[in-house]
């Protein structure tokens, strides 16, 4: 099931991210906003879309918000691998924008498609109540800012010039920006759309978000590159502290393990309608891309 | 009284800045984002306060709009100077970001700027009306993205590379994008927060954001570095179409006046209680910085 609901959350924003770029023309910087978007695992769709439908939700109303934090999390991927940032050539398979095109055109189409989040969570169409769409642009806006994902990533560059590894419980409030703010963002959207109690899908999303980035970090070790479409092996390399290094691979595991059975144990109160999202955790630490 | 306003408006944005990013802590990032939006002439938050004046809007709501404009205008200044763009070395008269820090923070201090804007129009102080809130936001985002402020760059590259110089209704075009939109918008937000009619505003303020680039390419020519706080003559220098250009130096500032004469009588509904806005029209084409 979960499968089938990820590959039709997959298509389903393709087809509107295709649908709100369709009058933006042929330059470019248009050109890269749709390269960079394109593809992908669709997680933070998948976790809108579902998180909607156990809300009863309209679909054609969830695709917005499945649509705008695909485009903030594209943004995000595109300015981080900038040479001045991560310098990866390589993306999902893929060069990276700034080796396809330029660096130039790679700020650009992440500013652009930045903004473009923004734009389909206040879209009318997303929700016919506005307290809604002013909600979900500011919880977007704190999970995406400064005290959220860009938060996470200034302290990973911090933990760069430092001179001492980061602790666990440091990398771990890392994390909790860098990945976590935006999958909690996504697993609560349909509650806020149906103006129903966040608690049950916030605690779900927070264990979601920490198992996934310490099952970044054991493919980061494990994995294969050719199926992970990007560079591996760059956090040991540099002797950065990540989860593996702190816990060895197996407390990793096994903590990443116990992290999914609090997520699936939060789901409690959804019954069996939440199958696909316990599918989608334990799919979360056993993937190999 | 234009005077005044200007340094009030400034004043009141410096002030809310300092409020909103209070809880962010002493990261570079965070350091960055205040050092970026510091000074600066406060145009577009001016524009905001005297819309919302000339519309009752109480000042303590306008102030959230008026500091959501200042963010992304900063955000758009730290990418723009970044050596793959514009490479800036001076902005304000004091080292860009890139140069004062290192480029990855200030992609990273951009992210977050262009975030605050949004996370600004969307907090529930700026207006008690969440629809209000909602249209802010969408706005924000049309006017600052891939059709607003990003097309304007994107156009400005694509000349770059093109064999032809631009023609007149090109660069209006890409003007438009570049600075009109977010001028636009600043201006229109009083009659948004009011719910009246934004037609005269909007008519203000495309000719007075055509004028103020007609302005600065005036001020690339006939500027003096030290009062710009920027280097001057790149343009010509590097053979790119201006106003200047194609206008001639006379033709440019006849043409200036006349918009300005333009947008002075766009504000007829409102009588002399949009001096201020008259007195900002003229100021935008005399101005030495």
């Amino acid at each position: 099931m979960f499968e089938f609901r990820l590959k039709n959350a997959a298509d389903q924003v393709e087809t509107h991210l295709t649908h709100v770029m369709a009058s933006m023309g042929q330059l470019p910087v248009v050109d890269a906003m749709r390269y960079a978007s394109a593809g992908g695992k669709r997680l933070r769709a998948f976790l809108v879309l579902e998180s909607a439908r156990l809300h009863d939700v309209p679909p054609d109303q969830a695709i917005w918000p499945a649509t705008a934090i695909e485009a903030i999390h594209a943004y995000s991927l595109v300015h981080d691998d900038l040479p001045c940032m991560d310098d990866d050539a390589l993306r999902r398979g893929l060069p990276t924008v700034h080796v396809k095109w330029d660096e130039c055109t790679a700020v650009l189409a992440g500013d652009a498609l930045h903004t473009l989040g923004f734009e389909c969570v206040s879209h009318p169409d997303c929700h016919q109540d506005p307290a809604v769409r002013a909600d979900l642009t500011l919880t977007l806006a704190r999970a995406a800012g400064a005290q959220g994902m860009v938060l996470g990533q200034a302290l990973d560059i911090a933990a760069e010039t430092a001179g001492a590894p980061l602790t666990l419980s440091e990398i771990t409030r890392l994390q909790a920006g860098k990945t976590g703010a935006l999958f909690t963002w996504s697993a609560t959207v349909g509650a806020v759309m149906a103006r129903a109690d966040t608690d049950p899908l916030q605690r779900y999303a927070k264990s979601l978000g920490l198992a996934f980035q310490i099952a970044d970090d054991i493919l980061d070790i494990e994995g294969d590159t050719q199926k992970v479409g990007k560079a591996l092996g760059k956090d040991a390399d540099a002797g950065k502290a990540t989860f593996v290094s702190l816990l060895g691979l197996q407390g990793a595991k096994t903590r990443a393990r116990a992290l999914i059975d609090d997520a699936c144990d939060a789901l409690t109160p959804y019954g069996e309608h939440a199958d696909a999202l316990r599918e989608a955790a334990r799919f979360v630490i056993s993937r190999d891309s």
